[in-house]
């Protein structure tokens, strides 16, 4: 790792919305927009190597213990949606994601978010320090 | 069993449509239906004593293998709707039901629905023979 | 329309199972697939000309009065299962569709389906006779 | 309103978890509580004169522009959840509630979560005073 990265690491997705995603007042219904954050992990796994597949074969489940969703704008039936998801670097044994959600046509500005997600052993216990293939990860990739 | 048991074993729930069922046109969305019915099997499975949890304790799982589903009115918001499922008797290696939902407040009829059960094994094998334990359960209750 | 005409109408989409469509027995809870037929349709109506939103405003909805589903084999997480739409034709007044999905990577058929509806005009009542706008797509197409 | 009201306007409602709602770590899947906490807020309408269909009625919709969840234990199937819902007071134009989500059987602290809407008129502009009706509800019961 040099001083020298800088770059974001983050994925970027589109999901048109679908009839069964709008609810009675012609809206993406909110809840919706956590399936949409998840979408965006798991492309972002899948792009930067680390799948839930992958952290499961390592031993770890990784359960959202916060998530943060703030609405600017509608989003209606058909819109193209933009999800992008990005890594946020930290050093403590945790993931963190923030994302954008836009819709395409006009670029504008649908939601902001953010999650933290833990590692959990499979006993079910809270792993404290950092797992040593995400030590592993960060060092490839940050 | 003797020829003389003729009640037919159903259960009775009530939902209240939440402001997430509903759609775009302001109608319960189809396929929500579909956990209207599973509301109902789990009901019915406590009511009766064949819990998914006991299934499960037997060595099997039970995946819904034909659905039908049969449209008469539509439901809206706030409805409170009568969910009535019913176990369709059989000597076969599998679990059948039919369902009535009604509007609660009128008793309109909004949708019938019937559903095929198959009984898989922990190995992943369908069990062609009735499991001893849903043997003792119809000997039992029909 | 001429007796030559025998192609089917079908349209094709992809779909990649995300987490949070699988059910605590690692496999695609049986009722999302209502949701991957609605994909379907909603695809095939933009491939040929038949849209929600053209069909609103034709002053119409369409609602699903009648589903049959028919699970094959399981699906899980990651599987890219392909969802086929086929127009299945009719002289009545209603659209209805076939669906086959496959998981894409071995061609396993997971399920087959259909489902039925009817046209509803803006004050709720059911439209007998087929509407101009969908005559005229059925001499187009069939 | 006098000094001395300070009672807390609180609903309580309790949901069984049913088996769509568990994912594959047989959990209850996170953004199911976005489900939980609108039941919660439906629930409150209802006891206390605030539902939905009085907004409407008044020419508003309330769509929530900020969500925050903080999940503290997993919950299971079968498991019952008490899901509290509070009004934060405020002199804003806004709806802005707090929850909290336990496991009925040993009181277990699941998750808490706020939420807050805005004011949408039927012209679809956000609505920058509190409305007459919202101020007559404070009035009446805060």
């Amino acid at each position: 790792m040099t001083q020298t990265r800088v770059a974001k690491l983050t994925n970027v997705i589109r999901h048109q919305v679908p009839f069964f995603e709008v609810d009675a007042i012609q809206m993406v219904w909110h809840g919706n927009y956590v399936k949409y954050l998840e979408l965006g992990r798991e492309a972002f796994g899948r792009q930067f190597g680390l799948a839930y597949m992958r952290i499961f074969e390592n031993g770890y489940v990784v359960p959202v213990v916060d998530l943060h969703l703030s609405y600017k704008k509608n989003a209606r039936l058909d819109d193209v949606l933009r999800i992008e998801t990005t890594y946020v670097p930290t050093e403590a044994a945790k993931l963190m994601f923030e994302y954008a959600v836009y819709r395409d046509s006009d670029n504008e500005l649908i939601l902001t978010a953010s999650s933290t997600q833990l590692f959990v052993t499979n006993e079910g216990e809270f792993e404290l320090s950092t797992p040593e293939f995400i030590r592993q990860w960060r060092a490839q990739w940050l």
